[in-house]
Parts: structure tokens; sequence; C-alpha cells
């Protein structure tokens, strides 16, 4: 049975030594003392690891079941979800006036990463509903918020979004689903939509499906696109429930992972729906959410990472199999653990430098977001929105290999599915697909972010790096050599690939288009790069200083270097990919293939 | 639901185009003539294509079922069986005087593709009975070639190959399992076996399985296993079955995939068993068979590439979802196939390549074996067993990725079961792992394959890349710029690698080993890119000749040409690393992690 143990400690770390959040001055982080925070993540952490990660499997194992238009889920989650309401942790960063507790952004990503690890697919009901409520949040009437919001922070009702139609996914200008305007000012919503996480089940008393349709005479394609409430039972003035709506579960779909969560293909048969935001602006409404949205996916691809990673660790120290050949470790077992032996030394480092990288960027993101919507500072938002597709895309990439890296420790015990590992690679697998493919936001990247603004704000990303190096070289040059000096190159490859789009897109966008995936994984590690720098800077700080915990910070420093010396030289073959455009890309006629 | 296509004619360009197999002077390789192979190539890929393709779902979403000691294939499995056993399939390279039909190897690798790529699960059954009849055919007594050999090439009876146990894999030498000798001649097994695949069924009269065990009072360790025929089914001196003998299934597993294959846990309770080969030396019984085993894993790897490329290609051809940047291409349609947006190209390019640059590699290997097994050329068996890590490791990582890849081209789709592109990447998985993990081919290729014979397999093959540079450069200043100077670089990238080893693994070899799976894959490369530039030559050749199919042979330049410049590179990235040596990668305590 897999184990989950919630990385408090490392997440204190990036909050207080590394991003400071105290220092920051961001409306709320000045609450957010090393004491204080302490407490949240102990108590986050209890819960996931006793309540929720033993459920992991058994959701796995049981899947949803659909009866009767009635879906069960997995024994075990309504009782625990129950203790999760209870707990308070949906409404963790919801306003108060809904009965949420107003915490920083910041927070709820540090604990969704644990809800994440311990069992994403539970965590996708209380996630799906945070996201449909902040849609509410922002674009709601009064009257809507009031009627939907109490009990959406609360998790008595659930939430949904309904995006995607069998033919339709990325390209949602194809969509089918009609609402027809009601005397009322209601709308009739009808039409089909897939891929519904949450779609229906029987955990909360009712679900807030959040729908894309186009009204009756609207413009084509993308432009004529409105989203609407449509509630599964009607509420009534008095906010009780009333009639079942003509909304239904029309089958669960067989997944590779996350059986836990249902999967709908829901139908609306006129049901009625109520218009969220303005007539046609459907689009904006969703991508207001979408930073927050995609970053919590990439979130969870790392969220699987670290678990697989530190299971991959136990079994890595447990399993005896071969001697290490510089000497006999263990003179009294018959065999050394797979420890010893450099191979799996060097897949553990990729896992370990990997996560908690990762989860460095994901957090400082988050600072971003709160910089952004609590501080109204629109450099933070422009930056932000430049990092959110190289969160997604390259987090859920490498995230997924590095659970596969975990499941490879178990050698074939990682096959069986009795050992956990395999779940944690088809869970993982999803993150890289849902809230746009990661082929498409490397398109979002190279086709939108990058000359956003005017280049605006990936010239403030490569002014930060640069400014982050020249104020800490010189002074050690051990670190210089080893975090600031391959920062730099990894940056000056990621400028030159800018360059390249600049120079070669003009001829054709193909050119740009064509090094996309490259350019949002080079910019991923350089990413990581950069946290790794500053993590390397607070743990030599924290060091000279002269903190207790020695054998943590030098862990930093050593991670750390791995990362620097193994990893983020990957930049220099993507940038040469890149280099070579289109040419071989897109040379082949379609019939030749 | 997915289909599959035996790509017979990039087979028959490999054969005669490139390896020109008429023209090697490797005993019965005289008559393989092209309409000869093409024949053979046909009729298994109506086979496969019609009979064992449709299958593949049903395995999977069926898998096997075990009930009072009896496990039950997926429906169909048997009738299939029979009709690839009427074909005379199973037998293709095993000798006459056994009911074979005496093909090279090299045939038998080419249908084997076709096979796995149809249902991989499905052909693990008489890819283990050829596996276990080889080493009877290499190691057994006349009476038990005689016994055994003819139902086993006919794969009348099936077998099986018990090696791991539930507290070693890789590390054999801690194996439990006892052999008691008896006073006529016979042992008396006990003990339990792990992961066996095809270990009990339904599909055929006997079940010979192979299983290695210590003899009482045999030395500690590797030096004390011994190989065991343990049939299911005693045979009488008639040929006739007997008593049931004291072997038994204890469970089937519940795996991440390849369900339509029964991995058992084998319970030997005093069973009978027959010395096979020379006491005390079951390991090399084990290795002369190792190659060949090798090999076909690392075909299975490329066989899902190929058959989920395949799909990925249809869907990418079908799916409409927005416009080509460059101008629509389906001005009649709501939007434009997949297939016009570069990042599509790119991953649909990465799995075209890969997959016709590992059919070359495997076949050329093939060859390799044939002409040491039939040929007697020692040279050409120490360069296979130098290859054979890589082919395993490189080609079922890559494998594996592309399956990915492919699936990834689906979207949300790609993960719903009912679309057959998650059962690719689950079926694939487990290449990565069984027959040695991929970890293990890397330190078998840096720890022994590498020095052996004092380096001379090695110095051979760079001398091969060395002379098919020379041989070939000068004439086409396009062919040397796209194809030759690529390969001279990356070859040099693992000269560079090979040579860093030498002067630092005397220091310590974690420095060589810390390095072992990059240098794998960057050795993958380059044998890929050799193939490459074969290819690419022989597609020149056929143009420079008037070759009547043009598109083909342009198409085969071009996809060349991608595979040089986006992929190739990459051995500079996997020379960086290992230039860093151990001292990242050992850097942390065990206790730190």
């Amino acid at each position: 049975m897999p184990r989950y143990t919630a990385p408090t400690k490392d997440m204190q770390f990036v909050l207080h030594d590394v991003l400071k959040v105290t220092e920051q001055s961001i409306p709320g982080y000045d609450e957010l003392e090393a004491d204080f925070t302490s407490a949240i993540l102990e108590e986050a952490g209890k819960l996931t690891s006793e309540v929720l990660a033993p459920l992991n499997v058994v959701g796995d194992t049981e899947g949803c079941v659909l009866e009767n238009g009635v879906v069960r889920t997995p024994a075990g989650f309504k009782a625990a979800f129950e203790q999760v309401k209870e707990g308070g942790w949906p409404g963790l960063d919801m306003p108060e006036e809904y009965g949420g507790q107003n915490m920083p952004y910041v927070m709820g990503t540090a604990v969704g990463e644990m809800f994440s690890s311990a069992n994403m697919a539970f965590t996708m009901y209380q996630g799906l509903t945070h996201g449909a409520a902040s849609a509410i949040l922002a674009h709601g009437t009064d009257a809507q918020k009031d009627t939907y919001l109490p009990k959406m922070v609360a998790c008595d009702w659930t939430g949904t979004m309904n995006l995607t139609e069998p033919h339709c996914g990325t390209d949602l200008g194809l969509m089918r689903t009609k609402a027809e305007p009601q005397d009322d000012g209601s709308y009739k919503i009808s039409g089909q939509k897939i891929f519904i996480s949450a779609g229906e089940h029987d955990m909360s008393d009712n679900i807030i499906h959040l729908v894309l349709a186009k009204i009756t005479g609207a413009p084509d394609g993308i432009k004529g696109v409105s989203l609407f409430i449509v509630p599964k039972f009607m509420v009534n003035e008095d906010g009780s429930l009333g009639e079942r709506n003509a909304v239904a579960v029309g089958k669960i779909e067989e997944k590779m992972g996350i059986h836990g969560n249902s999967t709908c293909v829901m139908n609306y048969d006129g049901a009625t729906g109520y218009l969220l935001g303005e007539a046609h602006k459907g689009m904006r409404a969703m991508f207001t959410m979408m930073n927050e949205a995609r970053l919590g996916v990439g979130m969870q691809g790392m969220s699987q990472a670290e678990v697989a990673y530190q299971n991959a660790l136990d079994y890595a120290k447990d399993r005896l199999q071969g001697r290490d050949v510089t000497g006999v470790k263990n003179p009294e077992g018959p065999a050394d653990p797979l420890i010893v032996h450099p191979d799996i030394r060097r897949s553990l480092m990729d896992q370990k430098s990997f996560a908690e990288g990762a989860r460095a960027f994901i957090l400082w993101g988050s600072t971003l977001i709160d910089a952004a919507h609590r501080g109204q500072d629109k450099d933070a938002d422009g930056l932000v929105s430049l990092l959110t597709p190289v969160i997604k895309g390259f987090l859920t990439d490498q995230g997924y290999d590095m659970t596969i890296k975990a499941q490879q420790v178990y050698g074939g015990h990682g096959y069986i599915e009795e050992w956990g590992m395999s779940q944690y690679t088809r869970d993982a697998r999803i993150a890289m697909i849902y809230e746009g493919a990661n082929g498409v936001q490397a398109l979002d990247l190279v086709g939108r972010k990058l000359a956003q603004d005017g280049g605006k704000h990936v010239m403030a990303f490569f002014d930060l790096v640069k400014s982050f190096i020249k104020e800490n070289a010189g002074q050690d040059a051990d670190f210089d050599a080893q975090f600031l000096e391959p920062l730099k190159a990894a940056s000056k490859d990621l400028q030159a690939a800018g360059m390249y789009f600049m120079q070669n897109g003009m001829k054709s966008p193909n050119n740009a288009l064509s090094g996309s995936y490259d350019f949002m994984h080079m910019f991923g590690h350089v990413c990581l790069g950069l946290m790794w720098a500053k993590m390397g800077k607070a743990a030599r700080t924290a060091l000279n200083d002269g903190a207790s915990d020695v054998a943590f910070y030098e862990t930093k420093l050593n991670t750390g270097r791995y990362y620097m010396a193994r990893q983020l030289p990957a930049t220099a073959l993507h940038l040469s990919r890149i280099q070579t455009g289109a040419d071989t890309v897109m040379a082949l006629e379609v019939a030749n293939f």
C-alpha cells in the first residue's frame, strides 16, 4: 500500500526562506507568519495522509458506477468528503462573506498540492466546485452569488465545467449546444457535453453545472458562445431545492485513470439555465479563471510526481538487490538496498529535484496570482499569464515522466496494480491533456503570450533572471559556478530561441510553431533553474546564518546542484531543435505520411 | 476501434534496399528473394490485421480469469491461436526436423513485429514458447529435444520462463527455489515463482515450464543456479500426457496492461523436473537466449509505437479542429484537420522517424544474430551482444514515449479506453521493465559490454560508422550536410562519452555508472542515426536509379532529415550529463533524501 507524507517542511522553506511571503506587500500576506502557515499545513498534512491517501487505491479499484441515473462514488469517499467540508478546506481561499476563510491563493495552492498528492480523483470534486464558484464570484449577479456561493464554498453543492462536445474540444467555436431565451429571462439549454468531471455523483445535495452554449441567433464561432448556470435541482426562492432540472448523465467514461472521479456524458434536454456574465462573452468568463485552473493542473502533475517519488524512495531503501560496486553497504544482509546503485540515484535525484523545483515554481506563481488579484498588480498579472502555459504544460509533462521513473524503480512490482505505482502514472496522464492539451499550451505561449503587450512580460521575466544573477554573483565562487552560470547559459538559450521566433516567424509562423513545444520545455527548465538558484541562495544564507538544521540546507544545495548540472542543460537541445525551423517538420505531403 | 496495417512495404525496403539480404553470405539468406519475403510478409500482414488486431481490445477488456485453478483466456484467443498454429507461424525460424520452417531469424523478427503490433499480449504466448524451445534446442539432450520440441514448435504445448521470486528479480543469486535430486535422475522442485507470463492458460494441451532453482548443496549465489524442465502434465514414453505434475498457479496478477496474457504466481510443490544443460550453469543456459529475447522485447517497444502511430495519424487526418495559420486547408469543412498544425506534425514526425529507424535497427540486429548463429561469425556475435542492451533499453523507452505522443494527439479521447490508445501505452510500459529493467540494461552496456574482449566490439561499431561516412561522403553536398555530418557529430559525442568512462571510471566506477542510462540513450540515437543514413543512402540510390515510386523514397529522405535534425542532436545533452560524473548523483546521504 503506498503512503503519503505531506512535505510541510519543504513548503515552509519555500514560503518563508525563499519567497519570504510576509515581506511581500500583498494584502493578506502579513498574516502568513511561519507559525500560522505551519499550523495550517500540518493540519492539512494530517488529513491528507491519514484520510485521503488510504482512499486513493480504493477509488482506483472501485471506480464510479452508474446505475439508474445515479452515480455511486467509491466506498469511503462520501464520509471523507464530509470530513473535508467540516474542516472548512474547500473555502480556504474564498471570501468570508460566502463562508470562506479568505486566505491568500498561495495557501490554497500549498494545501491543494497535499490533497492532490493524496488523492487526485477525490480532490477533483472540490477542485471543480472551486472553479465554478470562482466563475460565479467573478461574473455572477449579486443574486446569483447569494444563491449559489454559500452552498458551493461549503461544498454542500458541487460544481462542474461543461465545455467539450463530441466533435469539439480545443476548437470550441464549433459548439452545437443551444440556449433558447425564455420570457422569464432564463434559457432552455439543449445539447450534449462530454468529459464532464464530477458531472453526476452522490456526494452533494445539488450540482451546479456551468455550461457553454450558443444563444439562438448568436454570431458564428467562438464569439457566439455564452456561459450558463444550470443547476441539477432547481433552487427555490427560499434556497430550498425544487424540481429536478432536465439534465441527466448519459454515461460515465471508462478511463485510463482518475477512476474515483466520475467523468460524465451530460445530456441537456431543454434544461433551465441562467446567463452568467454577458451574452456571447462566455469564453471571456472562462478565461478569467484559466490562469488559476491551469496552475492547478500543473500542480496535479507535480503532486503525482511527489507522492510517487516518496514511495519509490521507500522502495529503494527497503528492497535488497545487488551490491554497491564500490563496497558492500549492508554486510549483514543478503544484498544491498537499491539506493546504493548510481542509476537508481540518478532516477531518485531526477524526481526529487523536479518535485522541489516545481513546488517552488507553483508557489511563486501563486504569489503572482495573489499580487494580481489582491494587490491589483498588472505586471504580476502579465507575468503569471505568460508563465501559465509553462506551469501547465511543462510541469504536467515532467510530472508524468517522474511518475514513470518512480514506477520503474519498483521493477516488475511497479507494473502490478497492487503496489499502487501504476495508478500514479495513470492518474497523472490526464493532466497533460485536460484544461488545454499541452500542445495547445505551447501554442498559447508562443502564439499569444510571448508577444502580449509588446513582449513586455517576457522581457520582464528575463530582467528578473538577469537581476537575480547580478545581485548574487561574486560572493561565492562555488555558487557562481554551480548555480548562476548554468542559469545564465540556460536563460541565454531561451532568449536565443525567442529571437529565432521573431526573426523567422515573419517568414512563416510555422517556423515558430514548429518549435513551440520545445520552447515551452526550455522555458520550464529556466524557471526551475531560477527556482533552484533562489533556493540555493536561501539555503546558503541559512547556513551562513548558523541554521541548526544543517543537513536540510546542505541537501537543498546538493539537490539544486544536481538540477543545474543534469537537467538545466536540456535548454541547449531544445534550442538546437527550434533553430531547425519548420523545414523538416512540415516537409511531408499529408498523403505521404 | 483502432486498426493495424502491417508495414510490409517498409519492411521490404529495409530487407532489400538497405540490408540487401540476398547479397549477404549468411546461410539461408540466398532464399530471401523479394518475391519470397513479400509473400510471407503479406500473408502475416493479413493474419495480424484481420485476426489478431481485432482481439487486442478484447484481451485488454476481458483479461484472463482464474477459476478453480484454471485460467480462462479472453474470448477468441483460443480460436485465433489455432489459426496461427495452422499457418505454421510459431515455427517459422525453427529447425525443420522439429516441424519448423527453418527460415532465418530476420524473417521471424519481421513477422514478429506484426504479431506484436497487432496484439502484444496474445503474441506473448507463442513468444514465450519460442524462447523456451530455443533453450531446449541449445541445451537439451537429444531425448529432451525429441520429447518437447515437435510439440513446442507447433505450439501444441506452450512454454514459460521461471526466474523471478518475490524477493529477487535482477539479483537472482538470492533465489530460494530448491531442486532435490532423485534416484531416477530427476529432481523435485519446490518454491514460488512470480511474474510468470503465460504460466497457466487454456490454449494448449501442456505447458513446459523452464525453472531456475538451486540443487541441494549447490554453491551460494548465482553460481549455484540450475535450469530445469518442469512439465505441467508428465509426458509418457510414447509422448502421450500422463499425470498432473505438482505445479499450480497461485494467482494471476492485476497489471497495468497486457491483460490478455496471464501473469501468474506459480507454486512448485515437489514438482518433477529434469535438468536442462549442466548443473549450476543455469544462468549460462539462460544467457544464450538473452540476445534474442531482449531483441524481441525491444521490438515490442517499437511495435506499440508503430501501431499507435498509425492510429494517431488517422485521427490527425480525420479530426477537424482549428485552422491552419498559414491559410485554410479545408474550406468546405467547419475546421481543418489536426494534421495541419505544426505541433501535431512534430509529434507525428517524432513517431514516424522513430518507428522506421527502430525497425531498421532491429532487422539489422537480427541479421547479426543470423550471422552469428547460422554463419558462425564471432564478430557479428560480439557486435550484437554489445547492441542488445541498446536495442532493449533505448527502443522500449522511446517506443513507450511514442505511444504517449500518439495518445496525446487524441486529446481527451486518448484517455478514454474506448479509443484504444491508452492500451498501447499500458501494454508498452512492461517492455521497459521485463527481461531486465532498462537501468540494468544500461549497467550491462557500460559495466560489461563496453569493455568486452578488450573493447573490440565497440571499436568495431565506431569503425563501421566511420567507414560508412567515408565511403559515402563527397557525392552529394545535401546528403553530407543533412545525414553524414550529424551522424559524425553524434558518433563523436558517443566516443567522447566512452573516453570519459575510461578516464574517470578508474577513479570510481560510479563516475561511469552515473552516466550509464544517458550512454544507453545516446548509443541508441547513434544507431538510429546510422540506420537513417543507410536508409537515406538507399533512397537516394533508388531515386538516382529512376525508381518509379518517387513519393516513397522522397518521404524516406524527408523523414530521415527530420530525425537527423531534431532527434540525433540529443547526444550532446547526454554527453554533457555524463561528463558531470557521479558528484551530484551520489552527493546525498541516504538519510537525507
